[in-house]
């Protein structure tokens, strides 16, 4: 699988007065981790809203495994498995990053859309984003695939 | 239905450079609706955790209709939808508050669990809280059911 | 004194893991305290934006006497003391609501601009506004001066 | 000066609909600034809570001279500059790491307590914390003093 990794620490900011972090704040790491895929795969979100190609969530999933504590190191595993002419799912799980223990997984579904929010064909306004997104998904699914 | 309601006031806190709320502050005010819920039916989540009885998120859903955007009233409507030995889940729309239009719904499932993040048997630790929850449940699957 | 108040009820999204109310939350109760301010004296934050008048932080001070917890209710006290050509200092009060202890008080330093984040002079450009929050400010400083 | 540094990259979570980041977030960036200068020193905060030292906020001070935008990489300078029997004042800049630019400056007072929040006695309780953290604040000072 084809996938993207990023790390945060948890600050007291994320914490609540359970101890553990708040559930709320790992829509923010997953954030983190979306930014950094698109930077690495050469399409910085800051530039793509030059485009204007704006990603705003359509939908949000989160499955809650085992807490998070202050000064946690995590890691944040984020990658792409379903493209369509105006949407797209990215998928994350977070992580102890010394353990490996999964903490948390879950997934964003974005519209593709102008400054305005209106929805967008992603593949002619910005296509070169739409091939490299759909050649990751592809790789990944073809790596899913039941082997004969 | 047997629902509950209170309302947030959107700060610029809440907004992000789009221009829009942010997509993870509503669970911040699905927790607001969930907590003026429990107030509601006797049970604020303070008094509960003295039993001690916590509710940390097992999973939270949302799905995103439309934008709220500074200075928006809106409306947070909560009720249970699921309750079994150990866990229950939440439901909620947030609206604009003047004209009605759905912008969010989602829902959070909660573990019943002690304060060591243990579960429990709600109805045998809590039975009134239990039973106050379970009888709502009740009234709204009652009202949902086909009527002949 | 002039001042305005509104409340605020903490959330566990507000609480770190110390069991009390985060810090850096008070400036978004602050926020909450301006705008609720700015309403009540006729002038709503998101109307002067149209014009367009913006308030960016030149300075915030927080002084913490003692904290806050979850599900405490809060009342911030709000008023505005100095106000210059381009500035405008606005107070800040946060008290439990039902004991009426000082919990942290403190200051932000706006500087008046527009929605390019230049200086304006407001008595010119939004001379109501001005009046408005200068009658306020000389009410208060009179009832602050020495009685003979 | 000695000096400790950090980075952080801006989220949309931490900016607001003005375009930039929301003026509360600093004090979030501050907290992973000093909680890397006490992770280099050798006592990170996750420790000290063990013995148990706390450090509250006693007070935070922030001057806000140019905004950060989306995307920004900042980096964060964090410096020890006061020292009492229980109390240590932490200093911050935040800058774009690129042009070095100043964007906001300020400093956060602590009191030093138990987890209960009492007041300890720092030299007493964790004195090679204290005699560490000292010698940063005497050599900073030694070097800011006028040249013969």
């Amino acid at each position: 699988m084809k996938k993207f990794y990023t790390q945060v620490r948890v600050l007291f900011a994320d914490t609540d007065a359970m101890g553990i972090v708040y559930h709320g704040n790992y829509l923010r790491w997953f954030e983190a981790g979306r930014n950094e895929f698109l930077r690495e795969i050469g399409f910085p979100y800051a530039e793509l809203e030059k485009l204007p190609v704006w990603l705003p969530l359509a939908a949000a999933h989160l499955t809650y495994l085992a807490p998070a504590r202050y000064d946690d190191l995590l890691e944040i595993t984020t990658w792409p498995s379903r493209l369509t002419y105006a949407t797209v799912r990215m998928n994350y799980e977070a992580r102890q990053k010394e353990s490996g223990e999964l903490l948390v997984k879950g997934y964003t579904d974005h519209a593709i859309t102008d400054d305005q929010l209106k929805l967008i064909r992603a593949k002619k306004i910005c296509p070169e984003v739409y091939e490299t997104i759909q050649k990751i998904v592809e790789e990944n699914e073809a790596e899913d695939a039941p082997q004969p």
